[in-house]
């Protein structure tokens, strides 16, 4: 079967990920990337000695990357007529209006968190709603860190039934390297309730949701914590939530006794790991986290926000192009191909103390 | 009547904010203060002119304030012989050696939250348990998140019954000023259930309580948000609880819309305002934050962590010197000495949007 | 002799600062404040009790202050023609606007260091070129870095003659309550030379001064290291260079054994003190920082951002309205009324060890 | 020629890219890794499959490893049986007690800066002085602010001679992970003169060295400012010293226009690049940053703190070992190895503007 074609809009911290991602997968080829100017990212690209080709978007000013000797595979309009479908990272706002070229072209997108939920046909999670999006044409990938929440709670509620969530998210405020945001000894609210909550009642709306977002001056690792109530009021133990979690490829449950101490010792671990880019495709909960609240469950998680999204968006061009039937399958190819889940085959799990 | 007599052990950010609370209460006399060494809060003292007398604690070297010229008014067994109750600020642990010459001298005495509950013979908040450290010895006060925590659940409590809560404290790791601790780009876990929310439980028996911590690397005013659970499945709606809240004297309304976007608002609110300090006693509440989660109420407080626990300190004198005999009688007399709640009676009232 | 009029134009974490030395100058009167909007500031003042009358400058809606009960004394126009000299702290930008209604009204105006030079007849600041303001119309003063930069250099100038001087500013990047500006784990650089010591140059023009700017992530007190070269490589010493900063009445030397450790240190000392928001008006200059360079003297200074300006601007105001004739005379004025230097009578100094 | 055998002792930060380093070197064989304990940087090394042979030094328990699963190769001694060299990286002060074992063993060693100068025959930079470690037993190697110091002292000192430099460092205070050590909100004075520039002495002992240090709380990435004087009062033009830093293989001259904003972009554009762990070995220069104070150059430079003393620590190896005879030669043969210096093939110089 031939490998489905696949090119990247948005050569930034999302868009490097996802052709990294795209280029992982045994079963896809990743045609190109495409940008606008020679920023860090894409002189890293050269300097690498040019892994991905380079295509310019409209806009892009070609001598700029000719003075620098960084080589252009062509236009934007050249690399839509080599694939199947787009992955559009694009800065929030442009990705609509590359649409358009989309739709001329008859090429399929999946699109980021930042875009508004009416570019898409469906907004999409790999695990949540997978068969939504069989032989969609565009679809909308949820946010950080929505797709790692909804991981942990679809977890549960296939495990359980989950009723209601009421979750708190101390979020990073900006990314390593960016100097557009920050915030400074400071905690900033956002009006409640927070969208994380409201983008997962899209995605599972059988669940009521709802919840608070504090930003917080770090640059990596959201954590949030979940107050998780059963269905019917189903009392949820630490001991059955801890044992569903160890089962999910995607979830890494850790303890600060093995000294994942916080946000930062897993951004730490991707580095040690020696990963591309130091990154992280799972999220981590806390075994010490877990608490039981009267009959509800509580935990924590962290979401590393430049990478959890990539294997879902993996799981979207799985089922855009119906390359798998249902979601049990097209999440197994994408952790096959991206190396996800293997430390479940080495490490013991964890026992509630 | 005659004032009651008080002194300070301690006199770090804590203890000096107790002597200013003492020495603003009418009905009482702030006999004076005890530390060991001239730290740059006892250099301050001497700066301002000595407004609260300086005693020396066992091992201190009284020579060191010679050479300063900084006025040493007499020894800690000096001060105990002045006073009829002490509020020991100490560093942890010493509030409980302190004890025994409290006990020798027949002093009372209020301990901060760091020493063991075990110093005290009740463990005390000015509004949750005040009867209960009536004619005492030895108080022990809640910690900083624990007192504010308590205010806010305390005021549903009695409005409405609640039966369980699960909270989610994002704690400053440092106070301003502070380089003994630290924390830099990161998000520190704690073990759960965290004490808070323990603490809790053991001043309101009949609440069920838990909850997540996580340090953040912050300086001033630690954000807690609360789910909490009506008596028996009562729905609380965000108008109920936004009134209930509205008409707590030590607990301010705020909004994004007013222009507290976060912690550091308030911080530098009460430093606009003008106060000593620039202290707030006042917890506040973001009227956007409400939130119901099914028929649980959410909702996020900031929580000064200098001065929070100067008013129910207050209070603790009141009750251990069976100055009045309520909670309501003695957290008014507080209220007033320190112009608690006098913002009630020029601003409006929020309203749910 | 009738008191000068004074008003301030943009009531922020500056303009409050004016008014506050402008109502404690004995020889001047604070006629109001004017702003745009009920921000927190505002709130502050109204909270408070309105020490300052308020005037609303031209596009406020008056109807919003109405609705929270804040008093209005009039138009800025209205202001503007009971005063002799306007503090302009408004917007950068928008002090340059403002200058043509004190033109049209025949009004004196300092403005802050954030307008433009060309908006100013004098670059001023209070010991380095005062007489050059005298009688003058528009100053503008130096931005808070170069006002505590010059205070130091123009006391090594003074003592012993200056040619050069390299600096290093390590930027605090936003203030304390701030969220439009932030910096998260990052130092970010700017093009050297930093304009503070372009400033220095214009302020001092026998002097030759470049140097380097570095923002880091922290809300309070920038630090400044100096590397000042003596006329015609005459050598300072660690012991000269020390004695004269102890005789100027603007600087605070300091040591880390005396418990200053960094700039949060002296903004804690400054809420120790009970200093009204805190705030310190001298400069600190750490006595365990100055080494020698060959001939050349090394040291590094903190500067207070949100109050440093303050006496400069009394200053100025002195030198506009030619109330004193010389700098010594008025910079001795100005430090009285504000209670400057005071501290030197008590503290012993320090010695090079 | 048979490849020199290394070993490296405490596999942390430091020594796990000691670790890497030598198994990228074509002439050496890298035996094995020891520590204490399955730390977190332990366990990636099992998660990836153990690339390093894994031996336990004395203490260790290896009963904590076996629960793991985690395989060990051996103790401290069955590795010191196999190395010619070992590179110590363990905490301070265990360095000084290895080296008993070293000596017993007759195996030669390279301590990291953290251990007392005593601990080593010659305190070594691989350019500054690598024909004093020739043939030598015990090097200790420059700490990761003095490395990139030097190299940029060196470089200009070997162009145009140098007298005298007077440096500010801007130093991060923890690294990536590291929750023992922290900062907030604060920048954290040392007594100066700080040790840097007394090593820097050392090192280089015709230059007359001194400086300042403040910490600040960021976790990659020190800056430093440099002051250098010409030998004898020889101007250093901008363009000299801009020319002379372009050619060193170790330095990266980067601009504010490419997107090198500050320490941030550099940590940033390591992972970008795909390097393992997301390191760079080379110091940058800021080519904005260069201006002339009078005679003398200033400039800035950004030192990657986790990985730049990895590059001295294999030319240590080559001098101890005697592998090859000059510094030009070792470099070479090390840069070689590590892929240093290959962006100067295909990035355009920098200009003065």
């Amino acid at each position: 079967m031939a490998k489905v074609k696949v090119g990247v809009a948005g050569y930034g911290t999302i868009g490097m990920r996802l052709a990294d991602g795209v280029a992982a997968q045994g079963d896809m080829e990743l045609v190109g990337v495409a940008d606008l100017a020679p920023t860090l990212a894409i002189r890293a690209l050269y300097e690498e000695g040019m892994p991905y080709d380079l295509y310019l978007v409209e806009g892009a000013d070609k001598s700029k990357f000719d003075e620098l000797g960084i080589p252009v595979a062509g236009t934007f309009n050249d690399l839509l007529d080599k694939v199947d479908i787009m992955l559009d990272s694009s800065p929030a706002g442009v990705g609509a209006k590359n649409k358009e070229l989309y739709e001329k072209k008859g090429v399929k997108a999946i699109f980021q968190g930042g875009e508004q939920n009416s570019v898409a046909d469906v907004f999409f999670h790999g695990y949540a709603n997978y068969e939504k999006g069989l032989g969609q044409n565009y679809l909308k990938l949820t946010s950080c860190n929505t797709t790692g929440l909804i991981r942990s709670v679809d977890c549960l509620d296939r495990a359980f039934g989950i009723d209601k969530v009421a979750i708190t998210i101390i979020r990073r405020f900006a990314d390593p390297g960016d100097y557009n945001r920050g915030l400074t000894n400071a905690l900033k609210m956002d009006k409640a309730p927070t969208h994380q909550a409201v983008d997962l009642m899209t995605i599972m709306p059988h669940i009521d949701a709802t919840g608070i977002l504090v930003h917080t001056p770090v640059t990596h690792g959201h954590i949030i914590t979940v107050v998780a109530s059963g269905k019917d009021g189903r009392k949820i133990t630490r001991e059955e939530a801890l044992a569903a979690f160890e089962k999910h490829p995607r979830i890494r449950v850790v303890s600060l006794d093995e000294g994942f101490l916080g946000n930062a010792s897993l951004f730490k671990y991707g580095r040690d790991l020696g990963h591309r880019r130091g990154d992280n495709y799972e999220i981590a909960i806390w075994a010490d986290s877990l608490v039981e609240s009267g009959n509800d469950i509580m935990y924590a998680i962290n979401i590393p926000q430049e990478s959890v999204t990539i294997p879902e968006t993996m799981d979207g061009i799985r089922a855009a192009m119906q390359m798998q039937a249902t979601s049990a399958e097209a999440t197994a190819k994408t952790n096959e191909y991206l190396g996800i889940g293997k430390f479940k085959k080495i490490w013991k799990e964890h026992k509630i103390q």
